[in-house]
């Protein structure tokens, strides 16, 4: 324990919020650290973001490569790594990591994010890389004309569609409800593709196949059968917050998992904070400029929170 | 009255937040106008933006042009207007402009931003653009190898004097308090300039010249006189939100007068939401960011409205 270095904060999680709030910690001078699984943050699996002001058109990966440089040119250390306990220790915070680093903290701007959330349906878990996948962006490019689907009716599952055209001779996209509820200017887009057919009021019951996925079993009929035969499926059916590790904290939760965040982005627990997709924080618009918004915020409430100390 | 047209919105302010709401609004497809005095609001009075993540560094006039890029590309109809009238209209919102044109809307967004505030001490109004500026970015360049002084201990403070020591020979910077209060990495680069001194825990009174400013009154010695001779004061003393034409709506504000909103940007008047620098939202940070955040959100929120009516 001698040995841990003790940071004014370390901010957890590399995404949109955690580089914007170092970008912020970096220019109050707060002396911190940037612990995150991946450096980008679920930002890096969009295919083109074309709602960040200021940026027309651009990919997730190049936009969050910006933000890294951004937060580096000002001096932030940034630490590929994954965080495997987050306790309190007196009154600073200590963080363990899977390669069993230690660090102190006086402070901590938890910004993990999302975690995929998953069908649960006989099969997933046994084709997943073998035909089931949950990011478009990554594995489009193995399906060149082959048939895949995408599960899922918001703005992400329209987009994999529309990415996963550019390989596949044909899409569908199979939703529960009757409507998608993607961006309007995302509907029209996936509506008059004509690789793209949706199957709209189904669900997907099972993926099956022997050494990769063969067929998916629906819980309608489609074009008269419940089996639809397909080369992949895409999971796009929304995320929850990442908030496993910060449990031990005791940071109070809504009934949706989004850790609680006042207008500072402070939680309950004195001294830590908290942005992005994990948090209550703004509508729950759950945007890159949201997200940067909050981790500038955050950063300004650990600045603040350290004077007063 | 027949001949107005009815948008579905109209956002009233370019800046961040206007134009922000107006990427987000053409993405829902919400019909709307954007109307603004000036194209940028106040970030263009940025010498250098260098916390808008993604830009390490660009001038505010130049992130301000691509904000507007992105908005047109999208198909937003800007208006250089300025707004004389803003009333309701039965259901809908009535606006009038200088040139006398009306439309009429069913929701509106506030995005008007801040207007300076002033020294209110005798001679300031006379030398208005003869030696007394709201805008180093915009007059510096008049300034060169002059003596100068910034009136003001805040981050606008120190950039007005970072700029304005690129131009004039020697540049004071007057508070009234013992320390700025700007960012710490904005006071290092004002302290350690040798082109600049600082004069604390002092306030001006009084701005003298025939035809342009010659020297201005202090309540307190500095050097053994409460004179100090000079060609240009910058008056950089914080703004007040823009809300005398929003009053006749009755629009609710706090006690700073920033209009209240909630966390989906809505005002306590059905149909109005507000967004940027005009707001009580986030935390008051008034950054391009969180300035663009909630014109995404208020967007997002007039999206929502205008469907379940």
């Amino acid at each position: 324990m001698k040995n841990e270095k003790l940071y004014d904060l370390i901010i957890i999680g590399a995404g949109a919020a955690g580089l914007t709030a170092s970008i912020y910690a970096s220019r109050y001078k707060v002396r911190h650290l940037v612990l995150g699984k991946v450096s980008g943050g679920l930002t890096l699996e969009a295919h083109k973001v074309e709602n960040y002001p200021g940026y027309k058109s651009i990919s997730g990966m190049e936009l969050m490569q910006k933000f890294q440089e951004h937060a580096k040119s000002l001096g932030a250390k940034i630490e590929q790594d994954e965080i495997v306990n987050i306790e309190r220790k007196n009154k600073d915070f200590g963080i363990t990591t899977s390669q069993d680093k230690k660090y102190q903290t006086k402070t901590l701007i938890l910004a993990l994010g999302t975690k995929r959330r998953k069908l649960n349906i006989p099969g997933e878990k046994e084709l997943l890389g073998k035909g089931v996948s949950y990011c478009a962006v990554c594995d489009a490019i193995f399906y060149k004309d082959k048939i895949v689907a995408v599960i899922g009716g918001s703005n992400a599952a329209a987009m994999s569609a529309l990415v996963l055209v550019e390989h596949a001779k044909q899409v569908y996209i199979i939703y529960r409800r009757e409507k998608l509820r993607a961006e309007p200017v995302m509907v029209d887009k996936v509506e008059t593709n004509p690789k793209i057919e949706i199957i709209y009021s189904t669900n997907v019951l099972e993926a099956k196949g022997k050494n990769k996925l063969e067929e998916i079993v629906l819980d309608r009929e489609y074009k008269g059968s419940k089996k639809l035969k397909l080369d992949g499926i895409f999971v796009e059916i929304g995320s929850t917050p990442a908030i496993s590790l910060t449990r031990k904290l005791g940071v109070e939760v809504d009934q949706e998992n989004c850790i609680k965040v006042d207008t500072y982005q402070a939680t309950n627990v004195p001294g830590v904070f908290a942005a992005g997709d994990i948090t209550s924080g703004l509508a729950k618009l759950r945007q890159i400029v949201t997200a940067a918004a909050e981790g500038a915020v955050a950063a300004t409430s650990v600045y603040e929170y350290l004077k007063t100390k």
